[in-house]
């Protein structure tokens, strides 16, 4: 008995039962897999065929997790968004020094941009390949994450704790300081991931705190 | 009269004359044309009709241009190697001291990544498409320019004049903060070019040199 496929939504966590190919796939795993080939093959390139190779189901198997490819691209880039609320912005939220949130914000996402899977982290600029609607959802939620480090900036302005910089274009040098870590870091090269987020954060702050203890 | 081609390397310098279509394309509006169409449709979904359609020629008179999609954008990718070999590393070679240097390298190319071609300047990251001797030599060029600018931090850091970073992952982040200028700045909002190199500048050498002035 194969169920059908009741959602037309993103998230695949209610459809995690078997699929085409007897297996069982979760969520984590399609989004993985499924972003490893767009990275490789670039979104418009990558067939359904490619996608049912990579992911080891038939192609009816397919279809039973996924309503499209762009239905795929914004699961991927929603599951990010999830686990950037869950790991960087809802902690942030809970730290009250405006230095410390900033340094959480700095480790707890250069982490997951050092150590995690790379073509996630990369694949969260391919915007222009989703639906208008599905757009603007994902560049919402990107708007909330870089009004969060503007306002701890903007915070730490007002404490007399920043640098004379505009708080904007600070923000943009952190992100690009942190976007990236994923193009040029190699896992298995002399630097570890703790001395990379070390630096990153000295570099990063140090860059925007008055204060040279950064 | 036309011209057949006689070149199959990327220069297109040689081969300016009337093409299928009547017209003069300069390299500079192939190359600039070309990198807009594989920036939207990504490189691997664009066709050669694509392409013949964004440069207004024939597919007869687009070959007279291009032996190749991956010639095309090797082509592209030389073209912007020139142009930094010419305006940045040049110039920043001829600058004695590093400080200077620094600066000079941080102003010269990020005012092309603010008012330059944006799509030109993202689609240095198409690596993966080349043939691996293009890659190659790609690959080789940008190592000059990495070594160039980690070479000067290491000069500033034997002058004591460096904060203690790795020079390594400092370049790096220096990189990055230029590199995302093109993936966020609308030339027609709120801050001028200028007010932006001025703070990258400020914030990216003030996140590493000792001294306060930066």
């Amino acid at each position: 008995l194969r169920p059908r496929r009741t959602t037309t939504g993103p998230d695949m966590k209610t459809r995690k039962q078997s699929a085409g190919a007897g297996d069982r796939l979760s969520a984590h795993e399609i989004y993985l897999k499924a972003a490893e080939i767009f990275e490789a093959k670039g979104f418009d390139a990558t067939s359904m065929d490619d996608l049912g190779r990579a992911l080891e189901v038939t192609k009816a198997g397919l279809y039973y997790y996924i309503a499209s490819k762009e239905d795929l691209l914004f699961g991927i880039m929603t599951y990010a968004m999830d686990w950037l609320d869950r790991e960087v912005i809802i902690p942030a939220r809970a730290e009250a020094d405006p230095e410390r949130r900033l340094r959480l914000i700095v480790c707890n996402h250069g982490r997951e941009l050092l150590e995690g899977p790379r073509a996630l982290a990369i694949l969260s600029d391919e915007l222009a390949a989703l639906t208008p609607k599905h757009r603007r959802n994902i560049l919402d939620r990107k708007r909330v994450y870089f009004d969060l480090v503007r306002d701890t900036l903007d915070e730490l302005n007002a404490a007399g704790k920043l640098r004379a910089v505009n708080t904007t274009v600070a923000t943009f040098s952190l992100f690009g300081t942190l976007m990236w870590l994923p193009r040029w870091y190699r896992p298995k090269g002399r630097l570890s991931p703790e001395q990379v987020l070390d630096e990153v954060a000295a570099i990063g702050l140090g860059g925007l705190l008055a204060s040279t203890r950064a």
